[in-house]
């Protein structure tokens, strides 16, 4: 009998080096299974990306996938280089939706190491990389920074000098807007969309209670992430996580995103296009059986330069566990409120 | 801070007035990724909407969706507007399907109210509406009369004129088969449909048991209706439901229909088409872990005028939960037997 | 009042006839939302059945569908013709895939009877029969041999004439590889694909630890069942199985087959292609709340007759549940460890 060495176990921090470059498996041909899946769980109801003839009437060729689909195909691929020995996903910034996806097209993707910083307590390290999605063009659809902490394997592997990459704090507004064509918005049907409220109509400081509560069950997780060909332990395997931190599967911090912008469409039902994450911060964990509630607040409306069809409004969504928001749960002395589970801060773009 | 009056609320009884026509959000383009999802929920087995192959030997391009997978679509995009505050689905009437919907068709839907009746204590009243689904051709595809007993928001505001409509008992023959093209019965294969019974097989007064029993999850009715973008808020919630009535989520009454139709198959595999639903009554809730069954009863055998390809049986189909059906449970003293949910009536076209 | 006779019950050991031709009902047409669904319910990440431009850079028109997947609804078709009265499903033989199966194909299924044994105790006997899938265009997709336990309707039926037809214990290597076309593996993009290991590198006695662990829920287990049409009445009916011999539903052994396939992923990601499944055994059954773990011996590396692009391993894949398995668990004593569910032993085709 011989035991295979076939088998991968993932990257500790050890084994990264600043500056490799990290070819993800497995590419990815998405379609209308994907984007019929992707509704049935998280139950958008963006028009843009529900009807073909509403996309193609304002300049589409015709429904994008949703943005959040691609961001999670693209991260998915990431997991079994980059994070299957992770602790913590800390963060991420400058993240970039460049090319729309439509069905048919091919995602793959590949990272770049750009930092290291063991923790001082020689036990795991941060690693940062710049990861980009790709379709079967070769076209860049997204391009983001991430920095997650990995376990060392061994804890007395040498140090790597420290090397922490510039982190923007926000995506910059001439970055915004290449996955979005021009748009014709006097054919933008705002009856169909479910709001009158357009670009122009957002107030900075204005706050959105999206009101609906959505219960998570542990087959709609894993359906998901499975769907999105992410392979990270904790979501799956109830044997081993019942013997763990929580005593059960941890819920895919990108399931509560995209719930959380399913939810903001009651409220920003013409924000159609997450054009970029400024960043994001997944506050406390989330289990099957918890509601999950969102609200929004407007940080900023901004034009676009060189461009009259779509306007940028910078969102900040904050989602709670099993407690409504009317009164914006966020704060509660120095840190958060206990219920608040993600902290969001991205641009949409709406019509002007 | 500024809270904002972007987020829609429903309409209370108070807000509908005879003659509104009300256009409903989000249009959606339907195609192969949910009629897989249909099939995998509710375990459909008709081989016109299963095979293309099937579907084209008789006359169809290829396979329509499932008729009732339309109807869920149109209706989840009336909940928005209709029934956010509904207390209760109090019935439909006239119920007839116009064309057929294939992968690749864009649903949309409005509806017109046409009746209203406040209540006499005052805290609620009766909509009446006539909801259409229309194609992307402009084209209707399904015609519905609906009742629905709405809350008011402010029990002082002043009730309408009570305007009740005329609610046919049963859909015409003349309306049916509009969504069925001419079929060559010739090339129906009834060994690959499942069974060897056609339409003049069947008698009058025939009560069929459907034999087997469909246990329900959280997650599939969960999944089924946010596909159908139906943001009741009663199914998806939780935490707000376990305070409520019930203390749990609420499945969608569409769902019992659905599965008492694929339960159907066991006994009426040739009733392919559902061409027009008389009236139906959702007589009890449904709960995740309640397991479904059906019977059903022929209460007509008719032709169509001017067709020989087809005919029509008026079928009434009972759903039961907990409870299966070799001796047909309806009644009990004056009312339904306690383990009656579904009451349904509507035409189904067979080969004749 | 007329109780209908048109209800399907299946047919019992006394109907069975050496020489029948049994046409299953219901013929199905699969697409992408199929191979979304597949994916997001066993999680498989081989790169030929994820990625169109994989698969046409090696010589597929496109993706095929999963081998299992086919397997899966062909299989599901035979059940209500001949296991819907089964006892036990006893083994395959002889199991061989012919052709590759794309987006947009119809499968429909055949069976014919070849063998008959009543067992000694006259309540029942052993049904062996050969099943075949067919595409639109009439072409054997997959084909096999299938014995199964049946209840007798009424033990007083005369027995049949014994005959057990010969099983052969593997498939012959000509056999091998109808469903892979020529592949062009210097095109074969082995960090795309996930692993550098190709055929050459396995070895025969080779064991690999599959490491992760699938937990499954009622709900995944219901809707992969339903989506390949497979209507055996111990997967789906809560409210009967909860008073029969396991009081619970009842996985389909199927579906602890394609976990297994997707968890051997890490360790096999090359082996792209099912070709021909020697024997299978369902050990034990599973239940939802258990946890898929899984590994794999090499039995054997051949050449395949004429063809210099890929090789044929033999693979015996065991899984077990709530049981990790990196001491490769089988055998207790005289039986099978306790932990075993799944003794699967076929061959997988890889790049030489």
């Amino acid at each position: 009998m011989q035991a295979s060495d076939k088998t991968a176990a993932g990257r500790f921090f050890e084994d990264f080096r600043v500056g490799d470059r990290l070819i993800h498996a497995t590419p990815r041909s998405v379609g209308p299974g994907d984007a019929a899946l992707y509704s049935a769980i998280f139950g958008s109801r963006f028009a843009v990306q529900s009807a073909d003839t509403f996309a193609a009437a304002i300049g589409y060729p015709r429904s994008p996938l949703d943005d959040l689909l691609a961001f999670h195909i693209v991260f998915g691929k990431t997991v079994a280089d980059i994070s299957l020995n992770a602790i913590a996903n800390l963060g991420y910034a400058d993240f970039r939706f460049l090319k729309a996806v439509y069905p048919g097209d091919t995602l793959s993707a590949a990272s770049q190491v750009i930092g290291l910083k063991e923790n001082s307590n020689r036990q795991s390290g941060v690693v940062y990389v710049r990861s980009q999605g790709f379709n079967q063009r070769g076209e860049t659809v997204l391009d983001y920074l991430r920095w997650v902490m990995v376990r060392k394997r061994d804890v007395d592997a040498a140090a790597p000098a420290a090397l922490v990459p510039n982190l923007p704090q926000a995506v910059a507004l001439a970055a915004l807007g290449a996955a979005c064509p021009p748009i014709d918005v006097s054919r933008y049907d705002r009856a169909l969309a479910g709001s009158p409220h357009f670009w122009g109509d957002y107030e900075p400081g204005e706050r959105i209670d999206h009101v609906d509560g959505m219960t998570v069950e542990e087959a709609e997780h894993q359906i998901a992430t499975r769907l999105f060909q992410n392979n990270a332990k904790v979501h799956f395997n109830q044997f081993s996580e019942g013997q763990g931190r929580f005593g059960r599967r941890l819920i895919y911090g990108g399931h509560v995103i995209s719930l959380a912008r399913a939810l903001s469409f009651n409220g920003l039902a013409n924000a159609f296009h997450i054009a970029a994450i400024n960043g994001g911060r997944h506050v406390a964990p989330l289990f099957a059986g918890d509601t999950v509630f969102a609200w929004s607040e407007i940080l900023a409306r901004e034009a676009l330069p060189g461009r009259n069809d779509v306007g940028a409004l910078r969102v900040r969504t904050i989602a709670t566990k099993n407690r409504p928001c009317p009164d914006f749960p966020l704060r509660q002395g120095e840190g958060y409120d206990p219920a608040v589970i993600l902290d969001l801060d991205y641009w949409a773009l709406a019509p002007r």
